[in-house]
């Protein structure tokens, strides 16, 4: 399968090198819903719309602007959630359990900062499951990714290109069989993540954005990690053309970033630490997360 | 064009009867972008990812949960909007001059209570566009519609298929070529439109989602006109097996929407008024519903 898809990968995207293009999933792991959440509905995936086999649904939490994403194989229901809230897990979990999903890996683009991480309550509802983000990242995790590893689940899989600026272990995760990517706060619908913490340089960030996902063909579609204006995707072509801060010479990128004097985020304090642990959170960080969350609202 | 239509639809769904689909927009209007809008870009569509010659994009307004769709033939470039709010026109305009469409008409599903539409906006920027609404609705526009009408956009097509039950005048718009649905309030995700106002009625609810709805294949797109958990897209399939208020029996179904007791809609007095001429608001009304909108946020 593994060689089709580099066969594939050749195919669409003639720049990309397969050499460097490691399966670190290759087998997928035994899984089961665990002890703590049982199955109870059973849709069937050829009752449900998928794209060439893919099911995909991108999800929402309005309180700090994320997108989750739900990818699954339709023909071996193994499926995958990157960048999932903490306190959307409940949601999540139910929604793949009644679209009869195995959900297998908990993935992150990035530690984040505006809000916890669901991969630790998906990991105590599913004993199986295995939380993943970048080696760079320096999170502790069941899988550290490197530049050009593959994650399979079914007969789908999604290479991993490392984008670091936002964060320094930021990684943005592609489809090319569905012509898709997920920038995390890499690269944002007419705009990108902030670059004044976690090791963030906006330098590094305009090299990731050019030479990692601008060099995708045009129409690949991207799907960020937040957006604020009630936008969902975007694509190569678009950002190429539109980005009113990637369209800027490197110089101006930076001098830009440089002058943005952002406040300080809300969530940063309980946030990075409990991702850092891939969102396994203490009860007191988890209530001084929401005591700063009870406050904005 | 259309008899090409007819055959595709015959194909898909041949329990849809072609005889009672008549086109009203056979010949596209002329257009321009008006003397109050002027394009300041120019997105070619090969750039742009589409599915088999459909520009999609779903898009959020915070304020009211409410979804907004920008469907566009990617081959003429022209494009409606279903739902604009008008609190984003602004956005969708600049939207749509980025990604160089022509917007040809501003589509309700049914008159809003909750959001006053954007088509009275977007008529006034854009001077060619036609409000479009059904003719049940009693509302006025320039286009009244009534069930089995096609809209045509270039060379892509909606069925309008009657869905009254939420108010007297829902209409839900179907893309047999891409096996998607735009339902308005009549079904949402896990649920449906209240039934207590605007001529609501349980059964006739009922009704129209299992006999216009739930007879579409089962692997359709659905797409609806709020989402309140961040969910963005269901299927027909799925809605079918797990939606808990359509799957209860017609009787058990009215008892429960009867006994909802739900709030009054916080700006049905604006945009109910507002909403029958299309969005066309005097000032006051306008500032009014801001400063209802204000108080609650």
């Amino acid at each position: 399968m593994l060689r089709q898809v580099v066969r594939n990968v050749e195919r669409i995207l003639p720049s990309w090198n397969p050499e460097v293009a490691t399966s670190i999933f290759g087998v997928n792991i035994s899984r089961s819903c665990g002890t703590t959440y049982s199955r109870r509905y059973s849709m069937k995936p050829k009752e449900m719309p998928s794209d060439n086999g893919l099911l995909f649904r991108q999800l929402f939490h309005e309180g700090t602007y994320t997108y989750t994403y739900l990818l699954a194989c339709s023909k071996t229901r193994d499926a995958i959630l990157i960048d999932p809230v903490d306190d959307m897990v409940d949601r999540d979990l139910k929604y793949a359990d009644e679209l009869g999903l195995n959900l297998i890996y908990g993935i992150n683009t990035h530690v984040h900062a505006d809000h916890v991480t669901g991969t630790g309550k998906l990991k105590e509802a599913l004993p199986n499951l295995k939380s993943v983000i970048s080696a760079k990242s320096g999170a502790s995790a069941d899988k550290c990714l490197e530049n050009g590893n593959i994650i399979t689940f079914g007969t789908e899989y999604l290479e991993c290109r490392e984008t670091p600026g936002h964060t320094g272990g930021c990684m943005t995760y592609v489809s090319h069989d569905h012509r898709m990517a997920f920038t995390g706060d890499a690269l944002l619908i007419r705009g990108c993540g902030r670059t004044d913490f976690q090791q963030g340089n906006p330098s590094q960030l305009f090299d990731s954005v050019h030479k990692q996902i601008f060099s995708l063909p045009d129409n690949y579609r991207l799907y960020p990690g937040h957006d604020y204006k009630g936008f969902t995707v975007t694509s190569v072509g678009e950002e190429k053309t539109l980005n009113p801060r990637l369209t800027l010479s490197k110089e101006k990128f930076i001098e830009f970033m440089r002058e943005l004097n952002l406040a300080y985020p809300r969530l940063i304090d309980v946030s990075v630490p409990a991702n850092l642990k891939c969102g396994t959170l203490s009860k007191a960080a988890h209530d001084g997360s929401q005591q700063i969350l009870d406050k904005l609202h």
